[in-house]
């Protein structure tokens, strides 16, 4: 089989740079190793940047998202038993989308096979071969047959546990990591949500985070230690821990049925660069942010559309200028992404020292006081517009 | 002996106090362990916030600093390779004033002995008793004597040394600290500033900074390890680790004779409460920040500003409401400077972490790009208004 661009992974970062690539007339494939069914219910991010949420309309995206998901100007963080409202619209002048990322994954599927895309389920890559020549390949099985695919550019969308950033020269890459002392306990609750925005909440027992998927589906986060077992925490004790972490007075969290319970470990990852040769890393693949910022979806969105651009450049006029700057042009984003969820991390989370508690009630109080920082939070949750 | 307000230490907090004190009308006397040319020739801060110039102003010690010092309307950032201008004027309407710490002592000795105040030199404290009751005694010793100063309140102002911090009941005191894995390299040299601003350089072997303490006296600093020994800086060694940490295209380093070289270890530290009973602390008695920021003189000297309105207070109508909300006070903004001094130590010296250094790029290039960020910066170094 033979291909433009061969994609690795039919996540948002895939089927969207497979999406793009079809509207500037570019042929691809997309192999992914799971089923439709089990891509399409992932549970991951839902608050999409103000830029991201134009670029979905731009490419014909928006329209679901524009009907059924909800703009919010703001957020609320809570601590020290209060509450404080930072107003994107006001501070910045832009907003935010609360979209789930299976929402975008559907929407994308969907048009894709519209559209007479190809997106190969069931297909797991197992090498990428020939990156220095003109002509690359990836090895995968399909129906238990081993096949390639072969193509002009490679682009891994395969996430942190995929073969992309491994395929590239050891010498070449180098990895900057990490690692934080505590997870994210998330569930998924049949109960409307207790706020009409996003509540970050810095608590000395631990960070916790009301967010929601609809106007039905509340989705909330609390902070525990590594390894911790999600069965150690029956739904009695989930809402109890939530109800504490958040209080504010006057204000009562709504309780319901848990339909999902998971550990999300915390980890900063930059791989660079994020290519070589005839292969290119996007989102996942090349980086991993904490998800206190909701940064992830959004930077793996951000990648795709700069190497779209990239591809178009050069299958229109035959110029490969931006495809070789695409590495520094999306680690420049990347890396302002890396700093802001890394800050977010460690204004919100209790580290058990008593010198940082100290400084992050100095840090919020500063937040809920100040116009420059509370714009700071703002422009870059939002999305700031360069680079 | 006895006095209303006994006072430990012949610092710039300690002078300051005595001198608004008697402004208002209120007797103290200072007790300073060293003589007075030693106390007046020590080498300390020269970056004056502008509430502190106005404090200063005020209360009639503004003349000399209006004559002499010089206001900064920004300073500059340098790293990797470029400069950018952080503009205090333009991003929140105030600036700083650069006079050295040891030129307020010089200003506040004479003025106050000129006012008959009693500032006595050579005069160790040894121990502060009674400050649950309504009448403390320093015990001292004078030209070999044992002495007690009797008083209703204790101020110490006797740094991070003194007995001060030492003489509140352990139950009762907590103690917030963090060490840092470097010190500063500090020289002064007899050779006109290279930078009309003071000049922050973040370099790979570390942060430089370039000061001035005149129009013919450079102070210049380097980040090096602790326990660096400085007679393994010479001269020749110093200048050029400074230019090359400071290195932009186009600008080049004066150089001239050394004067004076020393190391200062960096440290983070506060001590709550900051008053028990009769004893209250201020300046670095109290807390310590890191050099970076520049905020420990401004500190000490709002510490007492607040300190002599409750004791003004008190003495005039009896009230002790501000007395009692001192410590709540000060540390509302001692916690904002230990934030601002960290933050802007972590910004700027290098860990040896490659993470982190490259969090520090991305942090100055949104710095040097966000009018929001570069505010933060600029309001806090200048020094907040409230709290």
């Amino acid at each position: 089989m033979r291909t433009r661009v061969g994609i690795i992974g039919a996540g948002p970062a895939g089927l969207l740079l497979s999406h793009l690539l079809h509207l500037a007339g570019i042929e691809s494939v997309v192999l992914e190793t799971r089923d439709r069914a089990y891509v399409e219910a992932r549970q991951r991010a839902g608050v999409v940047e103000h830029g991201v949420a134009r670029l979905l309309r731009h490419s014909g995206l928006g329209e679901r998202m524009d009907r059924e998901g909800i703009t919010h100007d703001g957020i609320e963080l809570r601590f020290d038993g209060r509450s404080h409202r930072v107003d994107f619209s006001d501070l910045c002048g832009r907003s935010v989308e609360i979209w789930a990322q299976t929402e975008i994954v559907k929407d994308l599927t969907a048009r894709r096979l519209a559209d007479g895309g190809q997106v190969l389920f069931g297909a797991r890559a197992t090498a990428i071969e020939g990156i220095e020549t003109d002509s690359p390949r990836v090895r995968h099985t399909l129906e238990g047959r081993e096949e390639v695919l072969e193509c002009d550019y490679v682009a891994a969308c395969d996430g942190f546990h995929g073969i992309g950033r491994r395929s590239l020269p050891e010498g070449v890459v180098r990895t900057f990591e990490r690692l934080y002392p505590f997870s994210w306990l998330g569930v998924l609750a049949d109960v409307p949500p207790s706020c009409e925005e996003l509540v970050y909440a810095r608590h000395e027992r631990g960070f916790a985070l009301h967010s929601m998927r609809s106007e039905e589906v509340s989705r909330l986060y609390l902070q525990v230690p590594n390894g911790t077992d999600p069965d150690d925490w029956p739904e009695e004790r989930v809402w109890e821990e939530l109800a504490e972490r958040m209080a504010v007075p006057g204000w009562e969290l709504r309780r319901g049925p848990l339909t999902s319970k998971g550990l999300t470990p915390m980890r900063s990852l930059v791989t660079e660069p994020m290519s070589h040769g005839r292969l290119y890393l996007a989102g996942d693949a090349a980086h991993i942010v904490p998800p206190t910022g909701a940064k992830g979806l959004n930077l793996a969105l951000h990648d795709v559309a700069l190497l779209a651009e990239g591809l178009r450049a050069r299958y229109t006029h035959g110029g490969t200028g931006a495809l070789e700057n695409y590495s520094a042009a999306a680690l420049r984003r990347v890396w302002r992404a890396e700093h802001f969820s890394y800050w977010m991390t460690t204004l919100l989370h209790t580290s058990g020292d008593a010198f940082d508690h100290r400084l992050q009630l100095s840090h919020l109080e500063y937040l809920a006081s100040s116009r420059a920082a509370s714009t700071q939070l703002a422009e870059n949750y939002t999305g700031l517009p360069h680079p």
